[in-house]
């Protein structure tokens, strides 16, 4: 039992990996077999398809996204505000560290994937959505709490902490294309005045 | 002579349709050919491989998204601060008219397109961003001028035209994700005191 449901976890981990290195549609589901070292007879035990998978994929990766930031830079000890330009900095130093490793900067993988397949594939769209809610929550708690704590004037929390995750999303997709960390770094300047706006 | 230009226009005409649909990977070269009308032979005479029709997909969005912004956008005739809310609601009209004519939002192809391939085909990661450096420079020059005319206050103008590019982006990216371009319009709000920030 723990040899099975390890090749199940085997399976996942791999096929994160390579989507994210590449995109979903250039990983066969061989590859990600041989990756993972188990048989294509035990994956479709697991994964009646490669788009069950990559679901799969997208809500693990939702899920450790949300409790990593939770634990590392939504916390309740930090002033809101703080949060949000921890944020930008969580993110850059993240990217760092993946260029670090494969020598290139790989983007948000349920960006890349909403992006390769949200025209494609109705159930990944709305399960990315559904991540993306979750990635703007905190930052609207956060908004709400600096205008409680009247660090902040009266606002649409709401529409501001949906513009911030855009914002980020879209730093983070120009440093895909440059191929350079840097560049979170250099637009995560603005997030300061663009949130008090 | 005029025949066979003809089938080149139309193999880039029908791979940029089927790109923007799907993806790069989604889509092959005989699929290619059969929408455009032409012979496998006709094709690999125009464009020695996948990766070279795709370089000139990208080209031809990046020209093609140039000029109707110039024209319709960045006019020197408009207030330079108008222009930048003219690129937002051209930008949601354009993604409204996707829509209404696939049922799709479909995002930015050069979006598309570098989200799919920066990690795998340095070539166009580098056309795309010439790409977007292309669209960051007249939001650069609309507020350089705003500077000048004293309608804006001193800034890193450079900077904040990345900035405002980038946040065009995410909405569009988010756009697509909920596959509703009413997402630009409502982000499109931000835009004025973002400038401003």
């Amino acid at each position: 039992m723990g040899r099975t449901s390890d090749a199940k976890a085997r399976i996942l981990r791999s096929a994160q990996e390579l989507f994210y290195a590449r995109s979903t549609e250039n990983v066969g589901v061989q590859e990600i077999c041989d990756h993972a070292g188990v048989k294509k007879g035990s994956f479709y035990h697991y994964f009646p398809s490669k788009q069950k998978l990559t679901l799969e994929v997208a809500e693990d990766y939702r899920r450790c996204s949300a409790k990593a930031l939770s634990e590392e830079v939504f916390c309740s000890d930090i002033p809101p505000l703080q949060r949000i330009e921890g944020l930008f900095q969580y993110v850059y130093l993240f990217h760092k560290k993946v260029k670090a490793e494969t020598g290139k900067v790989q983007g948000c993988l349920n960006v890349n994937l909403s992006t390769e397949l949200s025209t494609q594939e109705a159930s990944i769209r709305e399960k990315i959505c559904e991540s993306f809610s979750g990635g703007i929550a905190p930052i609207e708690a956060a908004l709400s709490e600096a205008v409680e704590k009247g660090d902040l004037r009266e606002m649409d929390t709401q529409a501001k902490a949906e513009a911030i995750f855009v914002y980020l999303q879209g730093a983070v997709m120009m440093a895909k294309a440059q191929n350079d960390p840097e560049v979170i770094f250099r637009l995560a300047k603005e997030v300061k005045n663009f949130v008090e706006a």
